[in-house]
């Protein structure tokens, strides 16, 4: 994969405006929907099971974070996911903080039995979903991307999809190519929610992508994280000043922009 | 109805400082708190069955909102709307997303017949409150607020209240007489809660309002919102820079200010 | 104590980084989050019964507001806040409009019989949960913090804690000591969440303290906001644009600055 493959993915998300079905944690919600607004995508937030079900069946992507996650929503995310495996609607898991609590590490390990089209997450989450560590600290990471590169690849070929592990420099891997995206700023991760909105990003990428490649499209959300997070850092004056700016340049950056990303493929 | 007669709402909203009881969605709390403190009204968000029939016999208005409507605040929903009807406070109803979801389609309807002060919301949303239409695509309107007209004013004269149909130019009505209100910006299409908001700032000013005449309130609310955003507009960098300047515009408009609001009426 | 006392709270809490579990109302999360963030802490938010008294017996410090409490999250800080005392962990009672409202006034009742670290929290709800006061406007108060004074020193003799009472001039007593912070800004009241986000700092602050103080820990926390917001206050253009000032001001902060803090002490 190289850098120019970027431009189409972003065309195609730009074109047809995915419709992302959210079910995700209370304290990323609306950064989450702005980002998703922000490059161009729309979305709802419709997290309980009377709902999720209905709606994950129209959708044009699907988002699991379990951050805040409660036997209600639990629930929902169970229906939505299967909704989604059934209608053949690309989705994505996020396992906040899974590894250290045990009613989400279990939710977590039914959701990717599921088949989730990627999986995005710090290295100790993703370590903790394949079964290979006992997770962070708090939402944090305890380890290192490449420290959760093996346990990425075997969880990707498990699920059959994309595994994503986000860090300094980001490791997306469909568990035979790996590719890492550098970049980005260390502000994404003084400011709530760019993770949790990164997930979303990826998830109205794939929908955007051409069936078949949800890695470019994991790539391309990265990417795009990244190189706006960039820009915004040069804006802002702090970490309160920053998601504003970082708002502003996902939505201004353009599909030549894409291929100024710092990609490093391993063949 | 003038852009003059806005000065008294204004006025009146600033002076009484209304208690807006808001029952709404988790994406949008924030910036709907924000935006009530901006005009000078004074939130207070209380979702639950336990207290939401307590709280909306105190509160000057309440607002009912069901974008990420569970059971449990579905229950709420249905007994801060009786507490309100019963006391006599005004109280307005935002269907998001009505239509494409049974669940809350149908909550709606049941909302819609305790007979809410204003209902706003988008074409697709009020077509479908009404009966006359399916939904949108999520949260956005497939529909204008001129195509949605016509059911507008049928369910205002249902309801007795008043309708608010929101779009590029914004069109009002209580069934006999029709306002419209342009101006604005797109921005409030790009970043999440502004519509949602404009619910709570509704109430607000209902609230405000010479008793009997929700009419006006109604408009100076929708005024107030696009007056402000024209402002944001021209300050903003862009999506993500918009939200606080929107406040700053909302909080900084004056009495005089709504009287330069673009107010289009039938007769 | 004098100003020159919370340098080393301040040094305290860049070195320790304290994970604090907060149990808060969801239309505040992503500030106080945020706030956490740009002090140094680590933030998590894990607020259902199945996950809370789990993650509080490994947290570095609990924080229980009461602000969106429903049933669910009632039992969750029920849960949390009996954790913590086992474990000896610091924890904060935020008691969000108590007083008006029967549900959470028995909540909060129950709680601060926990005996939790630090109340805190605006002059009629400290009044109301001391059994003094019937609360406030919703969530305003209608008191002044000397008015509160000598509740909220018999309310700490009898939790055995700290009790904090925010206002114009900030009181902090331990039912012995008094403590007033004066500073910052109205415009902390003109935006949704600095009371609540103080909340969680107090709790970060007040588990990086020595042990046996939280008193220097609960006023370094009002000092930091207070000096945080008169930053803001001067570059921002109104309550909208102060809130992103004043998380870049909470972590611009250093230590020395803490020393510049209008500290009155009564002895």
């Amino acid at each position: 994969m190289e850098a120019t493959d970027l431009r189409a993915a972003h065309a195609a998300l730009r074109e047809t405006a995915p419709l992302v079905h959210c079910l995700t944690n209370t304290v990323v919600q609306t950064i989450t929907a702005n980002a998703l607004l922000a490059v161009g995508a729309a979305p709802a937030m419709v997290d309980d099971p009377a709902e999720a079900g209905e709606f994950a069946a129209v959708a044009s992507a699907v988002l699991v974070n379990v951050g805040t996650v409660q036997q209600r929503t639990a629930e929902a995310m169970r229906i939505a996911a299967r909704a989604a495996g059934d209608a053949g609607t690309p989705w994505v898991l996020d396992p906040v903080a899974v590894g250290g609590l045990t009613f989400r590490t279990e939710l977590a390990a039914d959701l990717a039995a599921l088949r989730p089209t990627v999986v995005r997450g710090n290295a100790s989450e993703v370590l903790a979903l394949a079964g290979a560590g006992k997770g962070g600290r708090g939402v944090d990471s305890t380890a290192t991307p490449e420290d959760a590169l093996e346990a990425a690849g075997e969880l990707a070929r498990r699920t059959g999809g994309v595994v994503a592990v986000s860090g300094p420099v980001d490791v997306v891997t469909d568990g035979t190519r790996v590719v890492r995206i550098g970049g980005g700023s260390a502000l994404l991760t003084r400011t709530t929610g760019a993770g949790c909105a990164l997930g979303a990003l990826v998830a109205a990428y794939v929908a955007a992508a051409a069936a078949g490649d949800p890695l470019t499209g994991t790539v391309a959300a990265h990417a795009h994280v990244a190189l706006a997070a960039e820009i915004a850092a040069d804006l802002a004056d702090g970490p309160g000043t920053f998601p504003a700016q970082w708002l502003d340049a996902l939505d201004a950056l353009d599909d030549d922009a894409l291929t100024r990303a710092d990609l490093r493929t391993d063949d």
